[in-house]
């Protein structure tokens, strides 16, 4: 049985959107659109978690990831507590300790992000059985938060995932995200994902992954109705894959022109930062097909649904705080 | 149109005290003043700000000016976040990004701190509709909420400005405290502005500021009601433009002997911290002239009153939080 | 008097245990008690310090401590800023005219941790007259709340504390913890408190403590209900006092095997962070007879009872926040 989901198949934990069935994957996506109403109104905060405590446990630094998650916490009312842990600083053994220790402080829920794969699950796997563990970004492994973001924009953009044909464009070797947006594509039922890159950023699994590979970028944009690309994350390439970002933009950056091969509707998203120039043009990312601050506030309702959902609290009607 | 006004003349934006007409800056004060019979509870809070989101952005350090921002906002009841901007790490471009991606979570109102000049106002510029930006000091530029607080510190214990006189002394070159305070001074009708300091820390524009000039401490003191001591901005300064700190406190530097040239009943400010010996003579500092530290309880009110009047709330029955 | 009692003998400050009276002592656990409860359910806050201003002041970094005292604040409701002190980038004069700033915010509480002895007893004779302050370890001198959660666990472990033996083991000689634990644990009216540590390790004042002092380990643990290992802190120790880790281990490192000669019953305490392999092993410290964990949770409780206490708050009836 998987670690994240408890004997009635409820989510405990979010670590992985992989396994997941497309009941649970469109749950989470129906309870943050009943936050997305919140969200737009002048109060935006929620008593469902008054009185939780949320632990943002940071491995690694990310001043945008950590906010998004303090935001969603405070607009449920939690008290969140923000801990930014210096690994160089701290030996391997005494991380389980520190999670006993933040735990016997009765907090609800750890909020993790670590650059080794596998962290959140270990630590999932040795919490008391009330609290809950959200991976907030494990190595290259998983970052099921923002699959899900990306899933709910494709959703409000698209309607149905069935019909639609979706391109990952970039880094997927390196990318966490796309690891994990290629899971939740498939496990909502998208009807075709491809992946556009050099074979030097294509992962050794590829094949397994259930994803139609492209490198050439103007072929694999042919006919598809979402394009995602990928932030080049220059810091997790070991050794030289890529000749420059020129030459990168040249190859596989997105821009207007290239998008007249795919649907006239398309649309494009990117988990962000961008990097403008590199993986996409200023001009498309500020132009009409853009939706990627639209994944920006979305990421925010889905924090707060996955957050209700891991701890049993029901969002249905969400009442606003007096 | 000033880009921190609506079309109705109210403030949408904080950003600078030049050019805001008597009326408003009256406001501002009153509207401080109705909250800080609050502050002075043992409950402090109001719910007024409650489920709005403010982001201290700060791109500069400063911990006890993102102090009394956030300390405003939380008895406000809004929600805080704070980012702080390691600019080196940053690239030009991206800083519009980001003020996009945090707009994109949906926060009300960023608190903006930055050493450039109109870094405040291009932020103004970019922002939403709903959004409002209050500028935390900008380069050179403007530091407004410190000139409403000492504004108001001066209202709190003289009453009319129109009788006074005023005395602003040291590096008016280098500050933007001193660039705040003349424009609000000379809006709300004070009487007689001097300013007080080498030539060598004047500004080029000097004569269009509606100052009296002075090189001499002696001369400038002569029946003063107020006198401002400005912070020695050491690292705000270029080249060898001060002989020393001795130096310096030898011409500049407040002492109460130096005072009795002053009215009777004048006061002493500072918009802290303060360096002992050099502006200021410790005596004086602690002394019965001094109104150092109540500048700062009024700094808090002065804050909250902006913060709600830019987001267009009325503060004028405030409630007591539940 | 006292400079932490008020003149019926209330706490008005809370800086060291030493000279508290057995009441006064007792009557801290039993607020703390009446807390545990509250820290228990998925609800954690009570609203009794809503509209209160807590100011973390930090001199001294820990994670660790400051999260303790930042979770007992809000889980009183009250407002809590975080204000890390950079000691090398500030004069010694201007701490005064830091703490009177702060102040002027109007600030409640101000807890606050320095590597000086002494710091904390001079804020509190600097503050207003409605304002606290806390002691979170101010150099060797004492870490009171540290010593009262471990005072609070004993009592929740053994009941009385007459009949009791208590050991503790360790760098007595630069732990503030162990200095805090005698004089809570003799004013608490303990049987025998002995302490176990080379002569390099005990303080020069030992014999004025009123406690046993052994040098070996199987002596010193013979019969004691209570063995408190210290934590060995590696960069508080000035010269060579120590021969190395594993050699420390071998003379005064806890085991299952050497706790044999205690009593039964004993349990083991340790303030954290533990260093496993050196003051104590990680058998022992995960095993039945270890508290340590008990300790952390019950340092919540103790900090919101001296929190409310210091502020004269009653929280004999606490209600849940709405």
């Amino acid at each position: 049985m998987s670690v994240q989901l408890n004997e009635h198949g409820e989510l405990r934990h979010f670590l992985t959107t992989e396994g997941l069935d497309p009941q649970l994957l469109t749950r989470i996506l129906d309870t943050a659109e009943s936050f997305a109403g919140v969200i737009g109104k002048s109060i935006k905060t929620v008593p469902l978690l008054r009185g939780r405590t949320v632990v943002n446990l940071f491995f690694e630094s990310s001043t945008r990831t950590r906010t998004t998650f303090e935001l969603a916490a405070k607009r449920l009312s939690a008290d969140v507590l923000n801990v930014a842990v210096d690994t160089t600083a701290t030996k391997g053994e005494s991380l389980l300790d520190m999670l006993r220790n933040l735990q016997a402080m009765q907090a609800d829920m750890f909020v993790i992000r670590h650059d080794q794969s596998g962290a959140a699950e270990y630590f999932a796997r040795h919490v008391d059985p009330g609290v809950a563990v959200l991976n907030a970004g494990d190595g290259w492994h998983a970052h099921p938060t923002q699959a899900m973001l990306d899933a709910y924009t494709i959703r409000q953009q698209k309607g149905a995932f069935e019909p639609l044909r979706v391109a990952i464009v970039g880094d997927i070797r390196h990318s966490r995200v796309a690891r994990s947006q290629i899971h939740a594509l498939n496990g909502l039922g998208v009807g075709e994902i491809r992946v556009i890159a050099p074979n030097t950023l294509l992962p050794a699994d590829v094949d397994t992954l259930g994803v139609q590979v492209y490198n050439d970028l103007g072929a694999g944009l042919r006919d598809v109705d979402v394009v995602i690309a990928l932030r080049l994350q220059r810091e997790r390439m070991q050794g030289a894959l890529l000749p420059g970002e020129s030459e990168y933009f040249r190859h596989y950056g997105l821009t207007e022109s290239r998008l007249r091969a795919a649907h006239p509707e398309a649309i494009v998203m990117h988990p962000g930062p961008i990097n403008r120039g590199v993986e996409i043009d200023s001009e498309l990312a500020d132009g009409p097909r853009s939706v990627i601050l639209d994944q920006v506030t979305n990421g925010i309702a889905i924090r707060m649904a996955i957050m209700t959902m891991v701890l049993g609290v029901q969002p249905e009607t969400p009442r606003e705080a007096t």
